[in-house]
């Protein structure tokens, strides 16, 4: 237990809409919830980051775009060319797969690569600009957990981040400890995939997680401000 | 019924390995099978396209990769980079998943733009190159489901495809008969998305699908060999 337990705020939230089928009003509503919550982010697909920027410009909710979604198993060219258009279009936050099939075939340069080039435009953006690499957890044993976890972060992420939220599994709190336990102080967490209850969402926390991806960001702000007797 | 029904050949069949975590091996292995069962291509995420090609170069299999896949909410110079790159490795089967969000803001022309980017480079690579379009009938309603089939069709889509078998529903024989009596005939249809039984695969072929994309190709050619008394 840390001093982290019993406490969710706005800021651990990536507040999350990655449906196909979501239109354009869909992601104006999202963003302006977004705003009336202040949530850390929006994330949403890459087609809508310049959507997404207009109406967050000049607020403190960042556009968070999701790279190489959801299997990993694009090329490094389709990644790169892929987060520098979102980057150049407003996103401050990018959340790239890394590459399973690569780690799965023992590839590690290859996984590594991509990141490292990623991770290149992500710093040339700007310092203030985030990458956070997705492992797909549920795909992986415990120490493959930990190689790529230490792969992403050697190659420039951020944050590693646990799940894609379209595999088999999302966020657990073993993975969190894990992946807590595996990188380096400095490296954040964020746990992400099916993450709908208030309970589930301070367990994470609780467990070493930053940051939460959730599309159910105003129903836990709304469970937590209510068993704190805030309306 | 038409004079179809009742005939299965590997002619039919688009062989399909889209797991994230399935390592070079795998998909060595799979193109091996393709080429002994003669399918008319393998369907594999574009990361695997180099590996393939080198495979299946001097056999009658193409290789057929997925673009935007498998949610089509990238943006289009994203979807044209990575076609462009497919089609320079050596894919000669473009499967690109319309802009749902698009269609479903009622922005046709945004996601006809696309398509007939997409359409040009694969127009550009060769008469012989091919151009499926992946509409998901499973989230479109009736009128979505033709609007976006002639849409595609309009934009130079060779194939209208129903599923990505990561939605909520896969090929269904209603939808074939439907997306079969939007286009022009020489617009073909693939369909795909849980399609397991050889029942199954027999009525979407007689609604009017001229291709299958599945997995399990080869126990679709067993099981159809089987019933005819080959071995």
């Amino acid at each position: 237990m840390t001093e982290h337990q019993g406490i969710l705020t706005p800021e651990h939230i990536d507040y999350t809409l990655l449906k196909p089928e979501a239109g354009q009003r869909q992601i104006e509503e999202h963003c302006t919830r977004a705003i009336d919550y202040g949530f850390a982010a929006v994330c949403i697909f890459p087609q809508w980051v310049p959507l997404a920027k207009a109406i967050l410009d000049g607020t403190p909710v960042k556009v968070c775009t999701v790279i190489g979604f959801p299997f990993g198993a694009n090329t490094r060219m389709v990644k790169s060319a892929e987060a520098a258009e979102a980057l150049e279009q407003g996103a401050a936050e990018i959340d790239m797969v890394i590459n399973l099939g690569a780690i799965k075939s023992g590839d590690h340069r290859r996984a590594s690569q991509e990141i490292e080039t990623v991770a290149g435009l992500v710093r040339w953006a700007g310092e203030d600009k985030v990458l956070k690499v997705i492992l797909e957890t549920c795909l992986l044993d415990d120490s493959e957990k930990r190689d790529a976890a230490r792969l992403a972060e050697a190659a420039g992420a951020h944050f590693v981040k646990t799940s894609t939220g379209f595999g088999p599994g999302g966020a657990t709190v073993e993975d969190v400890r894990l992946l807590r336990e595996a990188v380096f102080p400095q490296t954040r967490i964020k746990a992400s995939g099916g993450i709908r209850g208030l309970d589930t969402a301070l367990a994470l926390i609780a467990a070493g997680a930053d940051r939460l991806g959730t599309s159910a960001g105003v129903e836990l702000m709304q469970s937590w401000r209510s068993s704190r007797g805030i309306l």
